[in-house]
């Protein structure tokens, strides 16, 4: 898929505010993938898409995960935890998206996972430092993903506060978030990325 | 295996202070069975052989996860962690205790896990709010386990303080003790103990 048809496909589809977000995505997993010698095209197309099923109702999403064999815990979650899966195979089903990298980027760009590929970490981490973001803490995170050098470092960080704030206000934390933590988590021996 | 029997094992086993607190985890576990209609004297005995293992060497417990063929995921993490499955699997195989409740309760005393039994319940409680604990809000936790008539939630708030305090602290979370936060998260519908 093409980035003005990604653009267009978006813009019909999502709320003016969510819209505008998807594109600063873009725009920051660029501008990581710049820093970090990734893919600037995937890690583009994935944070036009990423929010497409923002919006689904839950009801179509839970015919999705049982249709697409998708992990079946995800029935037990909201929209917030199942947007990013459903999104990636409606891309990949609907509308043609083949790329691999992409379409994973997509499917954890909420959760991360461990052990995901670069453009996942860009997109994941994009869509927590995009200039409209203000979660308290943010400035941290962003001079950590643009001037410390380290991808994983970086999520680890965004994984520790997500977690934080999930149980701190009795949220179940879905699987993957955990073992995103836990892998990104060099503790005393923090390590390059791969 | 007898009560005065377990009492001498871990006398002489384990440094006074920490026999000290068996037995109280011991008496408070029993406290609780009366309370939720528990089993005492199983509640006793895990209580008082909980601990066993707890400063065993490292080595010979990575041996006995392979000999017992434990949760290989074991074998990432330290003696805080292991010495409930490693006890567990020694009180079975070396001391003969066959009760599956005792059993279950030393190996997940630490931990806790998802859909635990009545003995487990007690004794993961016991040993976070027994009398000489100063875990800071640990009173709450006994104001709970004594007076609010829920296992369940008091399971459920030692774990969240315990996710809370392993993740600020960047230790990486075993996965039955995330299953165990998750599990006793009834959120806005918590039911009683079942």
């Amino acid at each position: 898929m093409k980035t003005d048809e990604a653009v267009s496909l978006v813009k019909a589809k999502l709320p003016e505010k969510r819209f505008n977000h998807s594109l600063r995505v873009a725009e920051t997993a660029v501008k990581l993938a710049e820093i970090y010698d990734g893919d600037k095209d995937k890690a583009e197309l994935a944070g036009i898409l990423h929010d497409y099923s923002k919006y689904d109702d839950l009801g179509s999403m839970y015919q999705m995960v049982r249709q697409y064999d998708l992990d079946s815990d995800l029935l037990s979650y909201g929209s917030e935890i199942l947007h990013g899966p459903v999104c990636a195979v409606i891309m990949e089903n609907q509308f043609g998206v083949t790329d691999e990298e992409v379409l994973l980027a997509i499917k954890n760009h909420t959760t991360g996972r461990a052990q995901m590929s670069k453009t996942e970490k860009l997109v994941f981490i994009a869509d927590y430092i995009e200039p409209g973001r203000q979660t308290p803490g943010v400035e941290e995170i962003r001079d950590l993903a643009y001037n410390q050098g380290s991808l994983d470092n970086t999520i680890y960080e965004i994984s520790k506060r997500t977690v934080l704030y999930l149980i701190t206000k009795d949220i179940t934390v879905y699987n993957a978030t955990i073992a995103c933590l836990n892998y990104y988590n060099y503790s005393d021996e923090r390590v390059k990325d791969d």
